[in-house]
């Protein structure tokens, strides 16, 4: 019997404890099948340093609640390890970990990168006939992995974008007889507009201008489109990705603005839109930047992520139970009303470092909007609410203990 | 039988449509004491323009509707009347439509600015002998109304806060081994620290430290204990108020930021701080702004929040019938724990162009957080959740139909 490891991969998301519980709840279930899993304390880095959290030691309550919490109940990273070529050594001392606390399932949650570094773990331990099942599970709030329909993390942030934009636009619409008429959110995406479709959810009567990093930023049409729906409606909702870019190549974000001191100043995309706006139509603005908030927001997640999240971590138990290898569990959509799902499953090796953007037919012809079929598909995706247990008027989150297994190899440097 | 009008003032609120709703239901209660509730379209403009909804055309259904929508349902307005001595001619005109309309009760929904306004309303219909009973009922996230212990919409802003604090602070702290150290809040508040200290309303065990408008920035001092957080915990959260001074009284948001034309940058607080810390301490940072989405923020509202702006705008319409003029209800709390308060009343006198400040014992000594007096007095205000229906993934916030009251006057330019 062996054990099993578990490590979370990349950016947070809303639900990616929800995976972890339903890695772990599953596991429980066969317990004459797999033995500990462990969880590696910051992602990969756990693993190579020989920092193994015992689930184990974390009590049934706690586990459960993992499915209510936000962010990496274990600590994620952001490491992404070399090729075989340039760095064996590190892939070697990932499976001299394994081999030495009797790990079978490598269970790795994450992203794009983390499904090249899964396939990789795959290939070494045929190479090194030390077996290993690789198995990814699908995390990223940019929804931008290939062969799953959607990723978890996605249709929460897509939920908080969605509600946040409806609600800041009752709020800029009521104030704008006198005072503000533009509202501008700055949301997540540097190369794929999923986030920022996600504004594009609100009702159509709301005027919403959507800037999607796939979409050239047109200054005039930009500007004339806000000016008549400043005219047409009294006020106007923007919802700007993070990954708009000029024509010529540059982020809007990157402004070359300088401070006092001359230092170059990082600064958001938000404020230069609001600013282009003040300067050529004169309106007054207020602008948000979302941030991590938009990805933390377990408040308001979406409950068919948080279901799809679990059942993803569920899943890669059954499949590494059932002999599969180098595969990741997806989401395959099967209608959208009433929306229904199922678990199917891809190859890492036709996963691994392959981005899916919006398909064009998903942004409206001005490239300002959505279609019908970009909210078709966007809006199961934040059907229900799931809401976490509060205590004193704060949602009641766990944070793991965390005890370690000990270790048994000499230390290793990354 | 004299009708109402009633009008929402100033920055709108995620409750201040919950007092419109406590107004409008009260009234429609008493049928034979009060006739129609006109309200001001986009607040006392509506009045002075004799633009008026009439209530009493929107189903009982969508007032209902607007106890759980956020923003200001007949519109606000930022428009601060003058001095009677500056221009008589509005105020006159003002009891020109009352006349016209038989109004006989004034509820003006508002902070500071609105109480001055409503009082001078009362003191001219005195002197010009149409008798109105002028009301105010208190809205503001600003929290710094005096004669009441809280003000409605701030109970929800400071839960908004206190849970995207303690959001963000789990996802930083997840990614702190190898990326982002420090999360940046901004929040709103110019003069007084109330929202930001919400802030400080997350779990000991998180690393928080909150820049208050009420202490000059010391600059030293904060990188000191940013830095020490970080090294004693991993990372650091920060909650800066927008309204953070440097000690020469300028706003850290001011700070001569240019872009390449050399046109001034309106920034935000966050990137200022965010980039001082890059610069001294060099961690890794993450900024969020959450500018109108704390103060729209229905989803999220303080349970306690709803049920006081209701009740005061209940209140409101049950002292007009008793014959009080030129008061205010307001919030009287009894005990913390058990939370309890009840509706008393102060004079409006008493309450225009005063501004209630932080008290100095509710900030540390250190001035980056907040002291236990001070968590005492902010817990019970976001005490329990209060979750609007949704329809598929959204809230179903309601659009009333204004429909407006026929004109009698002729026009009025303002």
């Amino acid at each position: 019997m062996k054990n099993a490891f578990y490590a979370q991969s990349g950016g947070v998301t809303a639900v990616i404890n929800a995976s972890a519980c339903g890695v772990i709840e599953t596991a429980r279930k066969y317990p004459g099948q797999i033995g500990k899993v462990y969880a590696g304390e910051n992602g990969i880095i756990g693993a190579l340093t020989e920092n193994l959290i015992d689930t184990s030691l974390e009590s049934e309550d706690d586990i459960t609640a993992l499915n209510h919490t936000p962010s990496g109940g274990f600590g994620s990273c952001r490491y992404k390890m070399k090729s075989l070529e340039e760095n064996k050594a590190e892939y070697e001392r990932l499976i001299e970990v394994f081999k030495a606390h009797n790990i079978g399932y490598f269970f790795y949650n994450g992203g794009g990168d983390s499904a090249d570094t899964c396939l990789k773990v795959s290939q070494l331990s045929e190479s090194m006939d030390y077996p290993i099942q690789a198995i990814q599970i699908p995390k990223t709030v940019d929804n931008d992995l290939p062969v799953t329909d959607n990723c978890p993390g996605f249709g929460s942030v897509a939920k908080y974008i969605a509600v946040s934009t409806l609600e800041a636009s009752f709020d800029v619409s009521s104030m704008a007889a006198t005072s503000t008429k533009v509202f501008v959110l700055e949301v997540m995406g540097r190369h794929a507009g999923w986030i920022a479709a996600a504004g594009g959810l609100v009702d159509d009567s709301i005027p919403v201008v959507i800037l999607f990093p796939e979409v050239d930023f047109n200054e005039k049409a930009f500007l004339e489109k806000v000016d008549n729906n400043v005219k047409d409606f009294g006020y106007c909702t923007i919802v700007v990705s993070e990954g708009t870019k000029w024509p010529d190549g540059r982020f809007l974000a990157e402004q070359g603005t300088r401070d006092d001191f001359g230092h170059a100043q990082l600064g958001g995309a938000a404020p230069i839109v609001a600013n282009l706006i003040k300067e050529s139509l004169g309106y007054k603005f207020h602008w948000a930047v979302a941030d991590y908030l938009q990805r933390a927001a377990r408040h308001l997640a979406s409950s068919s992520d948080v279901k799809q999240a679990y059942a993803l971590g569920q899943a890669a138990v059954e499949m590494a139970l059932a002999g599969k290898n180098s595969v990741m569990p997806a989401i395959i959509r099967i209608s959208n009303k009433p929306y229904k799902w199922e678990i199917g499953f891809g190859e890492l090796k036709d996963i691994a470092n392959v981005e899916k953007m919006m398909p064009e037919d998903y942004i409206s012809k001005d490239g300002f909007h959505i279609t019908k079929k970009c909210r078709d598909y966007l809006l199961p995706l934040i059907e229900g609410e799931n809401y976490p247990p509060y205590n004193g008027g704060l949602p009641d989150y766990v944070v793991l203990k965390k005890s370690k297994a000990e270790k048994k190899l000499p230390p290793f440097k990354i």
